[in-house]
């Protein structure tokens, strides 16, 4: 067993990736910190439990300490749940020593630093060794993409690999979990939406072009196509539910493209690596699915669905769909943690 | 006083009809038909009530009667709240001696059928003479488009005066209202949304390319710009929320696109009909506007909120923005209510 | 194996008998029935399945035949998630060769027919005999009680054995699946709720008292001591909330009656059933517990959680607390198998 | 006219008493106070406005000054939206020279301070006098009681005064918007309930009887029954839903009891005065009102509506029913500014 820490434990995401790790088969919990608050106290007395499964027997007992690697030791790797501020500062001395596999944001853009997923561009995992060697680091960083931008890309790294994509536009209905507990006050989202989420935006255009882009040996040099996205909160628990519409090159048929997703299998799926969905594209065919609360969950939340696969009547070479994925399992949690097995089997 | 009828006076359409013709100053409800269930009942029996203002007193015993021009005599206007399927057998009748302000969708697309929004296509009227001709009728039928092709209608129109648009993405965010207050299980829609509308996507591509097109004295020419929709329902009582991306064939400042949108006025503002909203479409500056329940009731709920204007970073000369109406009001009834008014007014 | 049939198999309840049925270690799905519409077809045709947990492939190509015992053959045990007035006129057939553990109300409070929660009043099921005397059956109906009775029964059982209950006082918070999916409509419930279900205060007050009643040998006499019940529908989408007044005869420690809930075991327990709870009462200790979407799962959403268990200020002798207990499991599927779990071992 | 001020003017409800004063025929908002972060600036860039009806005109321009006498001079009467803590001390400094109508709960236990209804318990103004000379202040301080108290005592009091009350219970379905704009997280309320709302109880149980209770000419006696109050909350912006159980000395009949409170008039409804309702207690004969959405605002948001008034078939004496006020209105801004009115008035 890999002993593994889990920083900033107590939040939504910390506590994702307590209930995930919590019967891993190869990791195991060793370490939880929070803060300066909750440090020293039981786990089960410093965290108020938000998930609907109840809170791990195993990790009850744990003493919370800082999040520090003087406190947290011993363990090979770290996941990382911590707000972006408080990362960009503690990531750094953890990746002195550990394996650090972030679903922060602060450290995603560096060009020293992979940004994976590990069914769309294992291959970036090569930027570790120019990481290590510019900062001099034991361990290192590895981060997953944004939430919303990990759905997405799942679904369009098939279709990339298939034909040349021109432009996509993607309308995203995002669940009220991605906030944080607190992040979305109930007078904001009962009768209502918000059609803005902070940096959202920004981050899905970037990174998603980042993750198809290619690792020339030196740096990620992105792909070539333009996405433009608008982001928008609704009154759902959990699942980001996202309108994508694409234009490609070239001509296309839905039945290619729908062979295209279905049989789409990545490195993980290869290695059978144990949080690996059987496939990471599900299609449904009825014609009013995906919905976030009967499609999140598909294969442990671990794949997307894509639903409504259809031409674009007004455009050529185009198609439009809809996809639904867990926002804090496969959009968080479960990638940081799809991204350490992997490391933990290839590297 | 011009006596005008409801037909489907019940359902939720039909109510909206009676809440903002209850106090108008020109038109009187003298009839209200319904079903044959219905009919022989005072109104305020045959009703449940839906909305959420009490019913007005002068319609409470107003005898329901027969959806049938025998029935509901004595009425220079009738405003049509039936199904599709209905509105298609009963429309005609009444057209042969009346005129029929239509919201529903059977009769749109004919083409000696005016579909109408008094800020955009108050020319498309001069259809009325062909189709009087056509059909050997003294009255006529006029009708508004869908709810959400409405608002999108509103604030495609001054964009379309000034600029040559090439293409236009939208991704709907709709209320649960309007699929009538049965319509939508809270099964589906409770921590959940549905990604499709039946016909929804068909009828906002071709209505809005209709509207905005060319009335050659024969029958209008669509505008020919590619527009592609994807529509999804949330749970939201009244309201609908859009995203809208656009794209021009020519560089385009927002500070442009902003006076244009803001300075926006229709022959129903410069009549100043009694329903027409001061300025049809609102913006608002700040970054998490325009929201249903915040936003929908924006000048007695005639108005259009857009927000969230701004440049497309991904492509050139485009432009996104959300926007959101009120779905029973400017997008049904408040839309043949001023039909109505736009015709008593210049025919 | 026990070969079982599922009485309209389709619906909602009917889903929720598949989903626990399906892995059953004792039962084997054989027969599954539906109105004629769907019979004929294969089960995943016939039905739009409703769970947020995949259909089991293992009824799938189940093939659909009417709710006729002519047509559903060779079973031993059939579960009905019939309609009331379907189910009074079907199950006597079923009863006149099986065993007919049934959901519906229709024939709960016949003096012949038992109406047993396996912790509650399994003695009860000594009317089988009765019944079978009376009827001339060879099979048999046994019943459960409504949704909301099952929670608040099971929670005052322990207490009824301990104390002398004078009065009971229950106010309801009810998910919308209890009506079935196309029971509530959306616009009823958000931002909203109903303040009353058809029948459900009657169900309660009359079924609690009868199962906390006597069986004399003959017939039941039921608890004597008063029940009030007012019952709403909240927008959750499972998991009955009920806050629950007490007044006792005499004194009381709240301690001794969170060791009395905390303890109670009934004969599903001693036998160890298999859809039986370790606990059928669990308390939590926070203050702002149990929660609907946080507790409804508890073991499985077998138990019936308890919290904010308080003494109440204004009387003497009166104790408060709130529960939350899932309403398709526990309170309808999951019962009647509970029922057929412990008829299978006993009788 | 006389010159307001409002106290904590940015919050919820200092944002309802803007609302309802805008256009007051006898008090005109001259002074709006917050804390000193938004001293000094314009109350539109100081304020972020969260009701549906958009801000008044009439404040936008007005420089918000800090909760301070020295600072919001010369009014006459101040309203006091503060939170409890800062109420305790900043109340008492205004109320040496002004009148301060406060929906605080800090002072409304004093034994000194008038805690008030217009319609239940005007007489308790009498105390102000025995304020004045306990504090030597010129001014003093009138509070209204708790949001939900307050519905409940209006439809008390009419019973109250016509027979013996023996026993209350009540069951609450409160709002998201009685906690503030961010009291309550979306992950809290969507799917989900709270049976929990930190001191709500204790308010209603004391509040209630304190409102109906003698004043002696030195002090109030409370009103000699019990009252017992389980509070939720549950995904409604506005509108309080109570389910209560009374049980009376004597027997009663329904119809005598509806006639009660439907002609319930106070001094408020005597004097005209302008935010009066007509009635206070409104009934609603149909079997599934009163509901949230449809009755909140009923007269204004100013009358609680009365519905599913019936007998309580488990106890002699008894009766239930469910009533629906508007907590930002009625319960709470509204309240104050009836309070205002009535002194203005009489005193």
């Amino acid at each position: 067993m890999v002993n593994v820490g889990i920083l900033g434990a107590t939040g939504m995401v910390g506590q994702r990736f307590i209930e995930l790790l919590a019967d891993h088969p190869k990791f195991e919990i060793t370490a939880l910190t929070a803060s300066a608050r909750s440090a020293g106290k039981r786990y089960e007395d410093a965290a108020t439990w938000y998930l609907d499964s109840p809170i791990p027997e195993s990790v009850k007992d744990i003493t919370v300490v800082d999040t520090d690697p003087k406190e947290a030791k011993d363990v090979d790797i770290v996941f990382s749940a911590l707000p972006a501020d408080t990362a960009a500062i503690v990531e750094p001395k953890f990746a002195k020593s550990c394996i650090v596999a972030s679903n922060a944001s602060a450290m995603r853009m560096e060009p020293d630093v992979p940004l994976v997923i590990p069914e769309v561009n294992p291959e970036h995992l090569d930027l570790v060794e120019i990481q290590q060697k510019n900062r001099g680091w034991d361990g290192f960083i590895v981060t997953n993409p944004n939430c919303s931008t990990i759905a997405l890309t799942l679904t369009l790294k098939p279709l990339y690999d298939q034909y040349n994509i021109k432009r996509v536009y993607v309308s995203t209905m995002q669940a009220v979990s991605g906030a944080g507990y607190n992040g979305v006050p109930s007078m904001a989202i009962v009768d209502n939406l918000v059609p803005f989420i902070g940096g959202e935006e920004e981050k899905m255009e970037s990174e998603t072009l980042h993750l198809l882009g290619e690792f020339d040996g030196e740096s990620v040099v992105p792909a070539p196509f333009g996405l433009s996205a608008s982001c928008h909160r609704v009154a759902v628990v959990n699942g980001h539910t996202e309108a994508v519409f694409i234009e490609m090159e070239d001509d296309l048929e839905i039945e290619d493209v729908k062979n295209c997703l279905c049989n789409f299998k990545g490195l993980p799926q290869k290695l059978d690596l144990h949080s690996a969905p059987k496939n990471p594209v599900v299609i449904r065919e009825e014609e009013n699915r995906p919905q976030p609360r009967m499609d999140r969950n598909t294969d442990n939340g671990m794949a997307v669905t894509v639903g409504r696969l259809r031409k674009d009547a007004a455009f050529d070479n185009s198609l439009r769909y809809v996809l639904v994925g867990h926002n804090t399992i496969r959009g968080a949690a479960g990638a940081s943690i799809l991204n350490a097995e992997l490391i933990s089997e290839i590297m």
